[in-house]
């Protein structure tokens, strides 16, 4: 099926605000096989939104509208849509009293601006919104189905969850799919190292999203399931320890899983990271319930003071270094009583940078009772991605202590 | 001047990556007083974007394209949009020369593909690219001036700063603006408070960007920056306390000033925000000058034993109190030594609440020589939202404090 998207908005076109939701629901599209062929943006404008959708309905099967859809007078999407199609719009009680004990249970006074959002073009069908005013709403104008969904995020997500996906599944062949996340394998040898695999009817393809990347597998017909296993038993032979996830999990809520499957405790102690790592195992809700503590100690006093690092290691090695990193890890996991305890130095530059140890260099270890792993990288990066990769290097190295596949 | 954006990219359509250059574009054009009124993506197809060049042309003067620019068989945007205004492509031995050095400097190989970079349409003026092997184009291709661009942000950046940004400045009246940054306001005090203020020629405008709200300055002829002086001066005295910073400057980068001129020292003890206040702080770079440790105190334990707060007072009253955030600062200030001790404690949801202590429930204190503040707030919102609030809530303790406006 072929899909167009029509973004509308003064915001928007203006760049106060970065359009995500286009990039949202082309990949909703996406993983169910449909393309999205066209994209417009235009502003709150009457004649532009009637020629950009009258645009979209001829070069798609099925358009999505956002935005607009409030209940200011800058809010016309839907009545400049069924203008341009020339269908009138109708007033729907049903949608009114919606709206009316929408605004009744949030305790708040419905305006009659309100009553702008109960006006449907005929023949059209609301959307149920639980967590806004406006509804959504699908129509056909033209030749093409329309949905008309609301601009912020979190309302057009739950609209196109209850009432758009099933819609579009049906629409689809019927099919399986997989997604494996791999992190820390060099472009080159993936491709390598994959390039021979038997796919038979299984789709392979790739997404880079910095710092990892995606296998999808699809497949369709009735053996799907056990062709996509099929292969996926191969690639895990080849890459299976790149791999620390499958589908949505993130790598924070995988430490996660582990870490409550194993009833462990993990801290963390960060120099060059500055306390990234932590922000994203605290991202995760109940991580309270095995992240201790984190310390991050930027300054070499308090890797003495509250890690223990001696004085006189720090003079030898540098805090920079294998020895201070491992003494860091024992530290924190000494202090917290955690299972684990992981540390990161490093120097994320721009500046501070030596021949012997230029920006870029990073150690990193963790220490378990099973004893220390320690792993020295060099990534010259601008500052905030050479702390992400750094993180995710640091905590992949977590989980693979986790799962025994150091 | 009216804008227009083509967008081209599979990557782009598939949802794989969302189009943050056209937001930057767009931002761009919106200070410099032009406005984009049409945004069209289309995916590496000759046939779609030709199509979308050819309408961009008639909707606006200027023409902004991104991606496609590289030197594979899928980068086919110029000659395709070339093709669509049937204009010869011509090769040029100087673009040749350019990125055959530019590949020498980095030792590497140049591919027979790159030369396909050196194709121009006919009339068309190269813009220098320092730091990609793909030039920018300028071309008039119908009524319109065309600008091609990389789709790697950091290249298309560079490429507008040098060559197109005086470019759109003359095409612009001569103007001055300025940007005040403001954090904490609440919306509806916010248009109370500045609706009858006299602008005279100044221009006035709003946006929010979570959880900052910006205000725009702009006026044009001999005086203008008098002007606006005048009109930030009355702005100032109604709410300048809440303006953190102006232009381009975050509440971290601010923050560092701020301690850097009075030759402080900061140390952090986080609790609900797990990490993030540091994150920020230490995305500066220098940030090791003036940013000592800090302390993620997750658990009560971690509070006790690093931070020195008692358990009876944990027990008395809770983790999440004014008594804890209070102490936490304390401590956190007396074991690294530093000048001013931050602290943070809250419940981020979404369990953990109480009657008493409902989720978003914060408590944010700072010690210093002069002695302790604290600030009680909720803040009920999705966890990462809750985080980030909360972050500049306490960075802008901290700032209040150093300029003295608490």
């Amino acid at each position: 099926m072929k899909v167009a998207i029509v973004t509308t908005g003064d915001e928007i076109m203006s760049g106060n605000v970065v359009d995500t939701n286009s990039a949202w629901i082309a990949d909703r599209c996406w993983m169910l096989g449909h393309k999205v062929v066209w994209h417009i943006g235009v502003p709150d404008d009457r004649r532009a939104i009637g020629e950009a959708c009258k645009m979209a309905s001829k070069k798609a099967d099925t358009v999505f509208v956002t935005g607009g859809l409030g209940a200011t007078v800058d809010d016309i999407t839907v009545e400049s849509a069924a203008a341009a199609f020339k269908k009138k719009m109708a007033f729907d009680e049903k949608i009114w009293g919606n709206i009316k004990s929408f605004f009744k249970r949030l305790g708040r006074e419905c305006t009659p601006n309100n009553r702008r959002q109960a006006y449907l073009p005929k023949g059209a069908k609301p959307l149920t919104n639980k967590i806004g005013s406006a509804p959504g709403v699908m129509a056909k104008l033209g030749k093409a189905t329309f949905f008309f969904l609301p601009g912020v995020p979190k309302e057009l997500y739950h609209i196109f969850d209850n009432s758009i996906q099933p819609w579009l599944e049906k629409k689809s062949d019927k099919y399986h799919q997989k997604f494996l996340r791999c992190f820390g394998i060099p472009e080159a040898s993936f491709d390598e190292r994959l390039k021979d695999i038997k796919l038979g009817n299984v789709r392979l393809s790739f997404r880079v999203t910095f710092p990892e990347v995606k296998i999808k597998l699809v497949a369709r017909g009735k053996n799907a399931a056990k062709e996509i296993a099929s292969v996926e038993m191969e690639i895990r032979g080849r890459i299976g320890d790149y791999i620390f996830a499958e589908n949505d999990i993130t790598m924070e809520t995988k430490i996660g899983e582990l870490l409550t499957k194993k009833g462990l405790k993990l801290s963390i102690a960060e120099s060059c990271t500055g306390g990234l790592i932590s922000n994203m195992i605290t991202n995760v809700s109940g991580s309270s319930n095995y992240f201790e503590r984190g310390i991050i100690s930027y300054s070499n006093r308090s890797k003495i003071e509250i890690l223990g690092v001696k004085e006189e290691l720090i003079e030898k090695y540098g805090a920079v270094s294998k020895e201070c990193a491992v003494k860091m890890a024992e530290g924190v996991r000494q202090i917290s009583g955690s299972d684990i305890g992981l540390a990161v130095t490093g120097i994320a530059g721009p500046s501070g940078g030596t021949a012997q140890k230029p920006v870029g260099t990073v150690h990193i270890a963790i220490s378990t009772k099973d004893g220390n792993l320690h792993k020295h990288l060099c990534q010259p990066r601008e500052r905030t991605a050479f702390k992400i990769v750094v993180a995710y290097q640091a905590l992949d190295m977590v989980r693979r202590y986790l799962i025994r596949s150091w």
